[in-house]
């Protein structure tokens, strides 16, 4: 049955488990694409451009979203985060869908942009605080000031939970990653996202015509 | 995670694998309660009170709608049927789910009374109309007016499906009970399903401010 695509917003305060569970749910399922997002922060080392992100000059980037070639985008400690609009299009109408790894700011202006009744949205939240800060801990590349700021983001990001249809919290991995592939799977199978379903429907009319 | 109960309204016109479905998922998961009806017309032989239907005088099914104790009720072929209201809100503040086996009518009465964001509801295609006359035919008790008369039917309670959340349509058995299983576990999933998530975060919330 012809399906039009989804837009999976996955959200939580970083530590929480998100990036894992985005990369299981793409190995799950290989149509799922991830939205590589456009940013003006400079590459990190290893990064490289279209596969982290797509690296744009602050007035590239001023440029897209002059030209409305952005879903969403959002300023973040003095750099923009962005959605380039035309990729995900061309998904939703090929009934592919769209992983999105953003913050609350591009969840929300995900959901109020045109596209907005093609997404479902998931908030994944720690076990615990403890538990999410001594994640971040684990991660030794960051200093003890990097995480304070990460965790100061992380009460603002858990802050907007109720804005999300579904809510999860990570517990165990497999679980959480089980309960998003459960809910991916439900999702596809709405109404509103079978349009193949109208001519079938006309189908069975017909035969009852023919009957008559 | 304390959850509050979901309502779940399965429609489809009758050869379609309904009760073989309701009965299947009742046996995955024996927390879902079938919400049994109450109706004016005679018990057919080996009916029991109470099991297939709640077997009602007219007089007293009406004083019920009269009282506020019926959550719907409509009348078909000169009977009444209806759902009394008491054990589905007990069910649902226990954070039980209530299957009901209905019809358009009885669940567009669901979906629109107090309880209706509480609901979720499917509705089930056959695969042909070819199918669906040789499963009735199949019935070997039914006489060929009766099949006429649930073909007629069956045409009027197919016009409905657009208002159902979710449509599968019954090619298999086995992939339509699974396809039901993963709708109604991700349904429990939604946030707003979860009464339990404000206590937990406001839990993770106290974490914080005790580090600061």
């Amino acid at each position: 049955m012809q399906r039009r695509g989804l837009l999976i917003i996955l959200s939580s305060p970083s530590g929480a488990g998100k990036s894992t569970l985005a990369r299981r749910l793409m190995a799950w399922d290989d149509g799922i694409r991830f939205s590589v997002s456009a940013t003006t922060r400079p590459p990190r080392a290893g990064e490289e451009d279209g596969r982290e992100y797509h690296f744009r000059s602050r007035a590239m980037f001023e440029a897209m979203v002059t030209d409305g070639d952005m879903l969403e985008h959002a300023e973040v400690f003095g750099n923009y985060y962005g959605t380039p609009r035309a990729p995900v299009e061309a998904a939703l109408a090929e009934g592919r869908d769209t992983l999105f790894d953003i913050d609350w700011q591009g969840g929300q202006q995900i959901r109020n942009s045109t596209l907005g009744k093609d997404a479902v949205s998931i908030f994944v939240l720690p076990p615990s605080i403890a538990e999410l800060e001594a994640r971040l801990q684990g991660r030794a590349q960051d200093s003890a000031e990097v995480i304070a700021g990460r965790m100061a983001r992380s009460r603002d990001e858990i802050s907007h939970w109720a804005e999300y249809d579904y809510v999860l919290v990570n517990d165990d991995l497999d679980a959480t990653e089980a309960a998003l592939r459960t809910i991916i799977t439900a999702e596809r199978l709405r109404r509103d996202r079978q349009p193949g379903l109208n001519d079938f429907v006309r189908g069975l009319n017909a035969e009852f015509a023919a009957r008559a």
